[in-house]
């Protein structure tokens, strides 16, 4: 029998980010990773297939979270509530008090191509979902694959505004500021609002 | 001394499309592309540095006229105006004289990985060049990034549906479908246009 261990991807990602930090991801075993966590070897791998992945325990509950938050929107909704939807599942996963780990862990993946290649595939993973999503809900491809790719866009700027040094605003708030720039950028939204930028 | 052969780019790309239909991409050589495009082999290497590089002959044109035409722009012009100017300046690489070829290109680019890495690596050129004509008209990143890659997704989806089997619309007038489709998957633009979608 497989023993899921509670806390145990929590303890093993932290150990990993501190690792990581502390002698660069290539130096950073597997081993050490567990030892620090206070787990096995084995307990390792039942959490995650490989060293790549420990940064990223999240991400599929970040594409079930969109993929459901599209999905519970009312029938007929309009195109731009299911939007809305997808960027309030996105939101719900980055709290505030996640913030400082984020931040850590990011600059981890921007400073490794490993994990940045792993990082590229599970936003190519999330757009595949809310393609998936936005197509259950009527959306014709390639209209949904424009419609995720701008979402992620916005979601995207907000989670480096998010990121950055001193920000104090939640991702909801920095994901509307993008979406509202974004608007504007495309034209037909409220053609004064861009003025002088 | 080089020597520019006339209308030599043009016979090497129709040529190679030409064999890549008839006998691969893997198979068809060089020696062969510059055969039946009546040049030497040396003159193909004068035209294009390797055999995937053959038919992205327009690429470095199309992103220096999206720069142009966002640099075009009078000053202070609004963001909107701007992804506009690149939208159009997209349009005029892909006049309709020019579907039938685009049709059976993206065919070849769409069957050999060794295309269409090479095309993404086309597509991540030209992002990067809008996003800096943007920033160098006042925009800042990561914004510009967002407004970029919006602007980039309207022009594949019009894309798509040019090359579409009997599709008789040109490429401007299928941003501007696009477009539309995209203002009001965000919300805000003209929020009855797309009830009932």
């Amino acid at each position: 029998m497989v023993r899921w261990q509670p806390g145990a991807t929590e303890r093993l990602s932290v150990a990993a980010l501190e690792l990581f930090e502390e002698h660069g991801y290539d130096q950073t075993t597997v081993a050490e990773i567990a030892e620090r966590a206070g787990v096995t070897e084995r307990t390792f791998y039942r959490h995650f297939p490989d060293k790549r992945e420990v940064l990223f325990a999240g991400s599929g509950q970040l594409a079930d979270r969109v993929s459901a938050a599209v999905a519970a929107e009312p029938e007929g909704a309009r195109p731009s509530l299911l939007v809305d939807a997808a960027l309030a599942g996105l939101a719900a996963s980055f709290p505030d008090e996640r913030r400082s780990y984020a931040r850590r862990r990011q600059a981890r993946l921007d400073a490794e191509p490993a994990l940045r290649e792993r990082e590229l595939l599970k936003l190519a993973t999330l757009k595949a979902t809310l393609v998936e999503a936005l197509v259950a809900r009527g959306a014709s491809d390639p209209a949904a694959t424009m419609t995720a790719e701008a979402a992620l866009s916005v979601f995207h700027v907000a989670f480096l505004r998010w990121i950055g040094e001193g920000e104090q605003r939640g991702m909801a708030e920095l994901q509307r500021e993008a979406l509202g720039e974004l608007r504007a950028a495309l034209g037909g939204a409220n053609p004064g609002a861009d003025a002088g930028r």
